[in-house]
């Protein structure tokens, strides 16, 4: 269920999704998983991919199973992403895991861990998803 | 002065930032300055400006202008990315303001703000740069 | 104005604020200033005044003035919290300052600088307010 | 081991813990637990235990646990706090819970819940520590 839905919301991935190289593998209302490959563009000067990559995979992660879970009565807008980066990453596989600790009627808080090839844990984010009245946004794709 | 950095840190851009196409136009030890302009390629699918841009626009900014100060002593890198979103831009163009509030031995702090064309207030980010011993990383590029 | 609004709200103190120590000096619905003398109470084992006792002044500021500014509509109750720490404080008084960059509908954000005797930013703080509908929470002082 | 020393910790701890109340029941240099009973004193004017309540509570078990942890090389110093809201507690006791999830050369960093009597989750905390070298500070008890 949660990899079909995964697969759904893959082939409608917004635009930044795609530029990034966001894969979502599996994705339900308490939880979900997104792979990145790690290519050069997605680098620092100093070779280390770079920290707005994990913090741009946050949102869409936390942004989308929200989305899953308020989709009768909502929409999902980002309010805050707090990222603390832990250990580089420079070559390999982004593993992003988002574990939604808080479910409630206007915000949505999950906590994201980004794990290495080798399981090293690199960094975490705290992200808070507004649900806003479905009223008033409409998406464009 | 700060204008010409730019120029220069322009060219040296990494990958990451030709990728989402921040261009930096003022650059000091204690402020820093850069531009975006939005495209389809940086929005969420409800055709937003995907908050991941923000965050990473305000890494960047911090990281270089944080290098820029500490080049003869350490390098800096990302220790933590603290993004809120207030309010959506969807056109134009992103202007980001970087201002130096803490400038300490080993992390410097900055609050970005950005805003659109008519000048409101979009989004903050306080962003926390670790400043570290210069042996053990060496930039690629 | 803004200083009678303050002594107003002094005298209705939150038992908590009074355990802290906390005296407002100004109040507005876009600023507000607090002051707190240090004493032995507020330390931790090191000597250096308690980061808790930053936090939960900028919790206290920015709770009041989003209530001044959202009274006819709503109560203000905290959602988050981001402190961070610059510079220790040991004696004299920590001078609060909150200056609002979001009144939103649902939101609304503050920052908080913590200076101490010399001047000098010790602490900032990103509070982040809700605004919710007045029904469901009485106030009981 | 982690109870006793949880005792002993009790018996040092400073003034501004014992203004709050806070009464350590595990510490070890991975995870460290404690509990807080809730008094009118915690509250704000709505009678809800006050935000600042959670973040020094979190700063308190944070710093304790990563003393333990670096005690031979250095000091534990708060550097950044993150405490989101998510239900009020109005009575009964505090409980907290702080597990590592990072623990470096010169940060660690700590995530901090908050429980109530029925054990629902009311608040959460990213708390990151810095670790300095043992000379310059010394403990005042």
């Amino acid at each position: 269920m949660a990899a079909e839905l995964a697969d759904q919301i893959n082939k409608g991935l917004g635009h930044y999704d795609r530029l990034i190289g966001v894969s979502m593998t599996q994705v339900s209302d308490t939880s979900a998983r997104a792979e990145v490959l790690v290519r050069d563009e997605l680098k620092q000067p100093y070779g280390l991919v770079h920290g707005g990559v994990y913090a741009s995979i946050a949102e869409s992660l936390a942004s989308w199973a929200t989305a899953v879970g308020v989709r009768e009565r909502g929409l999902a807008v980002g309010m805050s992403n707090n990222t603390s980066f832990l250990r580089p990453i420079t070559e390999g596989t982004i593993r992003a895991q988002a574990t939604r600790i808080h479910g409630g009627r206007t915000t949505w808080i999950w906590d994201v861990e980004f794990r290495d090839d080798e399981n090293r844990l690199c960094a975490v984010t705290r992200m808070t998803i507004a649900v806003r009245p479905a009223e008033g946004l409409t998406p464009t794709s």
